[in-house]
């Protein structure tokens, strides 16, 4: 291992040279204008899989922007990893607000800047250069790896997903890395092991054609947004929890272990109040701001409205009235059955005198990937050589719907190795990646495919 | 009488072009461009209350439109009766739904046509048309009339509530008599005897300093719209009664001579759900459709909003939502007492992670005249001996602030003596009073005057 290393730190120079190529692609998934520069980066990608001596490897035309797939075989029984990552990036407005400008990447305070330095090009290269670095040093892979990366992730992978169900086969493996995700803070590495999933629906109430005189028709005749509000102060109780009957049924339990891990973050609390400006921690009772914030369901209002909402005062009584309410889920609730729950709720608890019209949006799976996984403690254990300190274990409050798709589809164990910070601007102006991560991720890259050998 | 009734017969052609020519001044008090309009308006009718005979006549400058004041003393002894009306008129937007021009009326099938015919130019004249009968016929008036009409009504009637209660001694009178409302169908008399009075407020709610990832703090922070549904759906019961402690503790109950009155009318509830394009009734549990609009006091949502409403899904953790909230409320609740025991109920029950704040808008005094009153019997008995027909006793839902504060700083009983009808499109295109209304209005007035010298 010392050897791979030494490679690494000797050609360091040249795989940042490599990652300001890539970085200067535009590849602005959101943005018709680039779509030839999205084209261009995988057609770079497939390229570059080659030259570092990948056996296989193409670009694959979608609806949308192209996905590309690696091979190279290992030793007959080594199992196969599957490593995901994604080559589009963010728009970059507003503009003015860059230092040094979002495609030409610069080095400065021991980071890299650019617009897709963090998510997902800088992350997304150190598994290549691990790779490469086996097949320069070793001329062979201890593991079987293919290669998955995709131009979609920053608008909802739609392609990728239409692609998955029909191509198991193509992506047959035993275990899946994403490095698309952050460490918990520098220099303390971290796996995060769950995401949250999400349903989300639009709830529209009708009780009257036309705006009426709440003088003339106030007391005789039902209010849209009291009812509204009648309906979704219901579905909390006093403790802030969710009271629609089954909706935590399935829930799967924090389990010793996992307090313990809880137990060992450090105290997020005051840092997540201090950066929402919020009074105070609100929420379950009986939970911790950690454990609410990523290992319980939630059920929060995204938008209402309705009726009169400019200066002043108007006696109306609204016809109509609408609500954007989402549910966080855990494992192992279902989507599907909370979703058919919340509408029959809702349908149940609406009075006759609203006419009630329930859309469902689009959503997403929870994942988890159980802590007694030996590819998640290995990811654990190589993290821990590399950084030289504890790995800690954490969950997001976040959903990140590929990721749970390619968790059900394959059914194999994903681990989100991040090597991000959260404080790494990823969505904003000034987008950085930390150079030291850089480098440790492609050591700890080429300890974890050694380790998945063994 | 019958000489007088003769007189009205024989002119009302005359009468009719003398309302024509009331009707040309384009007197929109909420349009700047008509000031002038306005101001010619209100000399035309202290020009025409000297024309017509009465004694004393003068235009009163304000703020803002002015005020015309009149007087024509009857005999020692006698009652005085101040006469309201307006001389202002809503705007005429939009213009394009008139059949015929606003400001240039025109009678057919047996109406006139024109803004401000009903509401409240042909009302207002209807009584100049009896005291000029009377001073014409008999040299003299039964009893001591006052007049005022202010040129603010559609906007508030900002100067007149605020000249009131300094020339209470020039209005001092025993009764005040308002034809500015409606009868209860066409050739079915009917004299309202009560208005709701209305406090209105914005309570606004901050649980963060700026929109949050519901995915990241969902969960772990306050979500004002969660927060704010649960704070309006908790002031109301499963019987639809307001549960704010204190609310009910001063309303007048419905008597029993109410309770026959609400049974000889006309059974409002399929009307009223019809114009409204309501599934049903909806409402306090205990009363009629009827008495929860007039009779018992509401809280009604005017406004809500918060967070994302477009298209899709946004997944926002909102920073902040707001509400327009309002109370009707019935004799004997007092709006200040109220107000109060909302906003402490507001304070108390808004939980400690949302900075909240309450904003009071303009509200208005309830308004009644006892069943028992001599001069509202005398006002009936009037109506059913011109119209031939029982006289109804109803109350309206609304509020008429000004009719509220002249009875609250006169401290006489006010007269809601309507003869427009709820079909003739007050504030909206094709605005029109009916002339049999017009010419049964004068000998209607012509008795009344009569009666109250006895």
């Amino acid at each position: 291992m010392e050897k791979l290393f030494g490679f690494v730190d000797q050609q360091i120079d040249r795989f940042l040279d490599e990652l300001k190529t890539l970085l200067r692609l535009e590849s602005i998934s959101a943005d018709p204008a680039k779509k030839t520069a999205c084209a261009t980066t995988a057609q770079w990608l497939a390229d570059h899989l080659k030259a570092i001596g990948v056996r296989e490897s193409r670009v694959i035309p979608t609806a949308g922007h192209p996905l590309v797939y690696g091979f190279h075989p290992g030793p007959a029984g080594a199992p196969t990893v599957l490593i995901y990552g994604h080559y589009d990036v963010q728009p970059v407005d507003p503009l003015e607000l860059w230092t040094t400008p979002p495609f030409e990447p610069t080095i400065r305070d021991g980071k890299i800047f650019g617009r897709g330095t963090t998510d997902d090009k800088g992350q997304l290269l150190i598994h290549l250069k691990a790779v490469e670095t086996m097949l320069k040093l070793e001329g062979k892979l201890p593991v079987s790896v293919k290669f998955l990366f995709e131009g979609e992730e920053e608008v909802g992978s739609e392609a990728l997903t239409a692609w998955l169900p029909g191509n198991k086969e193509l992506l047959a493996c035993d275990i899946v890395l994403v490095s698309d995700s952050s460490m918990i803070a520098k220099g303390q590495p971290s796996i995060n092991y769950g995401l949250r999933g999400l349903i989300y629906f639009q709830v529209d109430l009708e009780t009257a054609t036309g705006d009426l005189h709440s003088g003339s028709f106030g007391g005789g005749v039902a209010n849209p947004i009291n009812v509204l509000a009648e309906l979704l102060a219901s579905m909390k109780d006093e403790n802030n929890r969710v009271t629609i009957p089954g909706f935590y049924d399935d829930v799967l339990e924090i389990t010793a272990e996992e307090q313990a891990n809880y137990a060992l973050l450090p105290e997020g609390t005051a840092e997540l109040l201090a950066s929402s400006g919020a009074e105070m921690a609100y929420g379950e009772a009986g939970f911790t701001t950690a454990q609410r914030i990523s290992a319980r369901p939630t059920l929060d209002a995204n938008g209402i409205w309705g009726g009169f909402s400019g200066e002043g005062a108007k006696t109306v009584l609204p016809a109509r009235a609408g609500l954007k309410v989402s549910m966080r889920l855990v494992p192992n609730q279902d989507p599907k059955k909370i979703a058919a729950l919340f509408k029959d709720y809702v349908e149940k608890h609406t009075p006759k005198a609203a006419r009630l019209k329930i859309t469902e949006m689009h959503g997403g799976r929870w994942f988890m990937c159980p802590l007694t996984e030996p590819a998640l403690r290995k990811g654990a254990a190589s993290l821990e050589e590399v950084y030289g300190k504890q790995c800690l274990f954490t969950r997001e409050g976040g959903s990140i719907p590929i990721v749970a798709d390619m968790a059900a589809v394959l059914e194999k164990p994903v681990v989100l190795m991040g090597f991000g910070l959260n404080s790494e601007q990823a969505h904003a102006p000034n987008e950085h990646f930390d150079l030291e991560n850089f480098q440790r991720g492609i050591k700890t890259s080429l300890l974890y495919l050694h380790k998945l050998a063994q």
